[in-house]
């Protein structure tokens, strides 16, 4: 890696929204992660044509806007709540009936971290289907970076940690940050203990095993998969999200 | 392992004292660790002969036990205060003029963790100088597990982790935990990550740069060495650390 490469960037790891006080910060760039699934949800609902996605923390404001006749996703506790369109499945996205819509999702983790990072310098949301580009773009940003895992319930969650090591070991490849946090260093190791096989790596993790209860198991494999390379990452503004477009003329590093 | 070594206690780890209210349970026994350097301290003065440890998480506190003439060991951003007579080194309690006596101490981390754990079943000290007999000892008991990491001022730090993960292996070989949480899976793979050469493991990690930084090289290296094998567990009673012994006959699983 040649000194051109280094940056004064900070990144570092939240590992859950309960900790975003302490770790946030308004000029970040913030990466949402709520790899199963809310965050890998919204990339393949963009990837099939989605034109907004409006996430709401509560399931008050979702029945809100489903009562104005909006297309809603709902999801609490890994189950698609009734009356509402779509739960927090990738699968449920598939189709053409969201074409050019703008949709509403509230689910039990990812939207509430959206909620608690919306004043920062940039939200962006980040699954195994757009970490290329995603990487790519963060290391055009003369910003810190925070990687802000959704977690369960405010708790600690694996998939999501081993997400942001990933990202952190991605950017690591391409820039030299002077200043990497003891959770990027944390979530750095966790990712290189899980890279060969990572649906291994989670096998015991709370919430495979949730999933898994509830057959998901397709759900699961589909979030870790890293084939896909969207050429896009949501992005957050006056407070729905997004597409923005990333070409590769983008980067200076390119 | 057989299955008469498999237990319904479940293990976790919280990364820091800000999630206490998340994973805390009055019914928990927590660990309490700060590898750098509170824990391994307070396993050090009792060693050294210490009869009983008062921990107070204010200064203020901590300089009214000093007027009244108590010896008082204070330490903020790993820097002993004026004024008061140890700091945060457990070479400062290699002292025979601390046996039999009872100190008072306030860090920046470790006791802030002490007081959110104080109302717990039981709160323990845990460090590298105790880890054997820790974990012997856990083993006898029916009681779920918390190992609550310090941090630093509420943040993740990579040394109380991988203790964390140090235990979780540890007990790991010993009895079947039916319930492991996430923040212990990731825990012990850290561990597993750092364990052929700790000190090299945490290079780059933020609070051991504090403490070179400081000249504070060889306090690093005492407290990750874990060959002193005490036989004994500072535990919290009536709001001070008293040494716990624990004979080997004490163990079922001996």
């Amino acid at each position: 890696m040649s000194a051109d490469n280094s940056r004064d960037q900070k990144i570092e790891v939240c590992f859950s929204p309960h900790d975003y006080p302490i770790y946030g910060a308004t000029d970040n760039i913030v990466v949402i992660i709520d790899i199963l699934r809310a965050t890998t949800a919204i990339c393949t609902a963009f990837e099939f044509g989605a034109e907004k996605i409006i996430p709401v923390a509560s399931i008050e404001d979702a029945a809100a806007y489903k009562a104005k006749g909006y297309m809603v996703g709902a999801e609490r506790n890994a189950v698609q709540l009734d009356g509402f369109d779509f739960g927090n499945s990738p699968y449920h996205y598939m189709s053409d009936k969201i074409k050019g819509k703008t949709l509403v999702i509230t689910t039990t983790n990812g939207t509430q971290a959206i909620e608690k990072a919306k004043d920062a310098y940039k939200v962006v949301i980040g699954s195994f289907l757009n970490i290329t580009i995603l990487c790519k773009w963060l290391t055009t940003q003369n910003k810190n970076v925070l990687l802000l895992c959704s977690g369960w319930k405010n708790r600690f969650c694996l998939e999501d940690a081993m997400f942001a090591g990933a990202v952190v070991d991605l950017l690591s490849e391409q820039v030299a940050f002077e200043k990497m946090g003891d959770a990027a260093l944390a979530a750095k190791y966790l990712y290189q203990s899980a890279k060969e096989d990572t649906y291994k790596f989670l096998r015991k993790s709370s919430h495979r095993k949730r999933l898994w209860d509830l057959n998901l198991k397709e759900d699961v494999k589909y979030c870790l998969s890293a084939n896909k390379q969207l050429d896009f990452i949501p992005v957050l503004e006056n407070g729905a999200l997004v597409k923005m477009p990333v070409t590769a003329n983008a980067f200076t590093n390119a």
